[in-house]
């Protein structure tokens, strides 16, 4: 049983409220149970180095976790000087997973900016910045339309993440932190609604899995993506 | 006449939401208008190395700005690698103000930190984070007088700041951000509600000021802070 | 057809030269190819803070690039000042990789580093880096045993990891270099000898991929890992 | 009793000695008591990128402190890698003094940087470094004016400043280190020769005060700022 | 008598391989006895600003270590983020050296960084660096040469080094690490193949030494550095 | 002809100013003609990690150069975050002067570390600065034995350091910044009163030297440093 009494395959309440804050272009608070993250989009008419000139536009992400976001307080990355290797694998991710999702071509020559702020953790604090992301993704595309920036649509469909894993030897959907500070297996899968995998992560410390598990691990997220793209459409309706 | 219609001696809406989030000790979410600060209050049962062994705790602040609270984003300071001047000197001065009403014999050899991260900002981030901080600190102390790890309240009274500047020729009460970018002379002070100053700083880039200047925006201070040592009182009530 | 003529399911050739240099417990030298990379296992007698006194040991990594192992020269990164979240996230694979076929217990309170460096590169280098590092952590664990430090195996079997990727449409075992920059897709998977997965990470930037297309790499691996089980065994014969 | 045994309104000796080196466009060591501060003003015909095609120049200061200026040795700021918080604190502030008495139009597109070396402290070590930059920036003017870059003037006024505090709660002027490290209150205050007020910091961290306190230590400032304004023009002349 | 029985004016066995990694213009193996350092000589067509325009080259060094090239780990400069004193000095060193073999003004407006990564240790790394990346810069020329980038060779003649020692109270060449750890004083001597000497640094921590000991290091250094330039010749040729 | 006139062999004037500042245990103001460096010894009752609970002591150095002691200004090496190459390469050079001349048992388990920082530069800095050192370690240990803390006197004999160089094809004395700017080749000499040498080091970057060469400039050390060893005797007497 899981310490939530949740079933294996029930995902945490998913809350997303948009435009929580007023000056970047799309912001939204979501939560994963109490998870809440803290997404906001910032809309900059230049692009990196390496695509100036080019005509394309770039899609990138950055990631943070306030210090007492977790159940200890954890020291501040910008006291400490550098950000770890977690939170520069985690920004990596989100902005891989965006760009899955976004035509450079039609978003023209700008940078959109995510900016994925952890309030308070509980568990797949990544899965619900992915998911946030794309809701404050939407936000400032559609205000770049409205104003005539773009005329075609570069967002292709929607992205949207969970965690899965192996609990006490049985797979479970969206891992709270109780569950994910000791499952056997832990997996991340981001998933298009157009039914295609952006990225698979399935990761054992401890105890490992195979072909059997790795799917078993992929069903779960699929339910728990689509409960996940259905509170993204409405937050943006 | 003020951007925003106020009476120059009118403070913005004050709201105070306590237990903003769940794992801190103490945790708040303050606002002054449109600027938003949460601050918590970690207690941690060790102090810095040059209190140790002397029956004496510590209270300290860290300050943050996420990188789109602003109206164009800035640079994650964790990416950078560095504070900058301006967060150190801010967080220096939340933990001034707070030292100031904190006995630290009856607190005992703990530190307690108060993380004040700016979620948006329109003026006044450092005042909205001391004013809050207060509440946090309360908070987490209560927390510890009803476990009976401290049985005499260490908190000798209240503290709260706000920023008064002088704007167009008025001097005016809580600038929000039109009004600061813009004001002749600046200053924030720290105040205490027996009466006394903590701190005050006031600053004049292009204009300067003299002492009926300096005594004039501190009248204001003092209505400003009497409004906020109210607000205070019914969030912890 | 793939750039060097291979067949789809076919690996580069396999190098491994152990005991490359004197002064490790354990050295190597491994190619995939035109892949390159020394990997050296060094034991000390002591653990990180996190493990101090609970009799059990620890296994981690750390990956680097020599500035031209590339075709352009890369920076330095100790010149820089800092490692990219590139190196990060490989050195953090590789210590997952290897803790995932030891036992800690038996291991005893000491740690081993496998230090990867990349001497030449035409892609897959964190595979051949898990790949060779699970020879020089044999090789090491080998000489403790033959000291009498450790007396039951901690390393419970082996593992390898490879690359395989979706290139021009076809699924492909082991990218070099020309695949590896214009792959469809790309996975990495960490296999045991055991036939369990370690670790399994796809991403799909511009394209992307269904469970079909998951399984199909994973079957690529089964068929390369097995060709580095052979290797590793004979190496360290 | 003050330890030095001077009256409460008694500044310690003002010694201020012009050219003390002889690369700088202005140079002077300035004492209070036992501080000494080597000030240096350095012209460059550049502007920060803020200002560039402006027609706008720009004063800026930089604040260290010998490692053994003081009574135990500090750590030195360019071996740690950082300037500390109160380090950067200090050169914001005298940077603001500086450019509260310089028109920036006619300054033209260059830049003016002030840098202020502790080579022994005693107590205000900022307040000395900001009456001793007025003096560097006024023969740095000198020069530019006498090269003829400059036709008019661009300083305005004289700047000077100096501390105040409450020891053993008399309200006294230009703190040694002994009443610093035991002051109730401490101050400082940059006031101009035309009668205004640039900057005021008052801080209590044990006690504090009110109004009149303030007045109070304000008037102490304004006889010890008369003082350093008779020194500066000596210098100078 | 010597540890390893070599004769005071024996050096020990000089292995080069050249080519032995293939996307650097240049690149060599360099062995002096256990001492193994991979050299890379990498052209890019731009060079540092200071040159930008004056028709005229630049040849550059980077040096670094891996962890486990010596006895004991050591802590790696990327993970720790600075480059420690001795590397600097020592890849300062081999800049000097081998810019003192080459005409910028025939190599043209580009510049040729000299990568040498340590990968076993046993005494001389610097010089054997020195003495390998003439080879590697060598090739790189070679390179640029055949392909008519430049018509006149800008290498005037050999560089080459050796270091030198007082052991036991005896002159020895080539010291290997038991001699270099323990020795009275410890010289490294930078010599050309047309007599001149390019850098002499003795050093003696305890010991010292006069006039007739520091010749008579260099009579040992121009024999070593006669062995050094054959094998150089055999390897370019 | 020199620019300033000098015989090949003739010093510039040296100054020597002991006690200069008043915290430090010993305190030097050093100057050759303009160069000027202030150099404090400041003694530590702890020795580092490698030495502890050995008996002995350490002398150590830190070298560093106010940014307008040269011609132009140079950027802070705290704001810059690390010290450079030249700086740690000096301050090595500098602790390994003042180590030959000290007997680590006979200063007891405690640590002197020579703070040497240039006020204006004109050549010949890292001499100076060595020169100067050794009269604060004078004083220094003379206060020590004054106090009773050491009974025997640990420095064993003088050490003063000048700097010499081939000048439009004349070996010349002391170079200033003129003559080490366009010197063919340039050397540095530690020596000891003793007759010993305790460190030399002699660079061509565009000429080069021989043996007959590098003797001539060491004979003129020793005239310079005949020169120093008097003045330091008269500063200490």
């Amino acid at each position: 049983m899981r310490p939530s009494g949740r079933a294996p395959d029930e995902m945490r309440e998913i809350t997303i409220t948009p435009n929580f804050t007023r000056h970047a272009e799309g912001s939204v608070l979501i939560g994963f149970g109490d998870t809440r993250v803290l997404v906001t989009a910032s809309v900059e008419e230049r692009v990196p180095p390496f695509l100036r000139g080019k005509g394309e536009g770039w899609v990138t992400a950055e990631y943070g976790m306030l210090p007492r976001a977790t159940h200890t307080r954890g020291q501040r990355e910008a006291a400490k000087g550098k950000q770890s290797g977690r939170t520069q694998e985690i920004q990596r991710l989100i902005g891989r997973s965006l760009r899955a999702v976004t035509d450079m071509k039609l978003l023209g020559e700008r940078q959109i900016t995510l900016d994925c702020d952890v309030l308070q953790a509980d568990g797949g604090t990544r899965t619900a910045a992915i998911s946030g992301a794309w809701v404050a993704l939407r936000l400032a595309v559609n205000k770049l339309m409205a104003e005539g920036a773009i005329t075609v649509d570069p967002i292709t469909t929607q992205v949207a993440a969970v965690s899965c894993g192996i609990y006490q030897g049985t797979p479970v959907l969206d891992l709270d932190y109780p569950e994910d500070s000791s499952a056997d297996a832990d997996a991340n899968f981001v998933l298009l609604a157009n039914g295609n995998i952006a990225e698979a992560q399935a990761t054992a410390e401890g105890a490992t899995y195979d072909e059997e598990g790795l799917l078993r691990l992929l069903r779960l997220a699929r339910i728990g993506c689509g409960r996940i793209f259905d509170a993204q459409l409405k937050a943006v309706a």
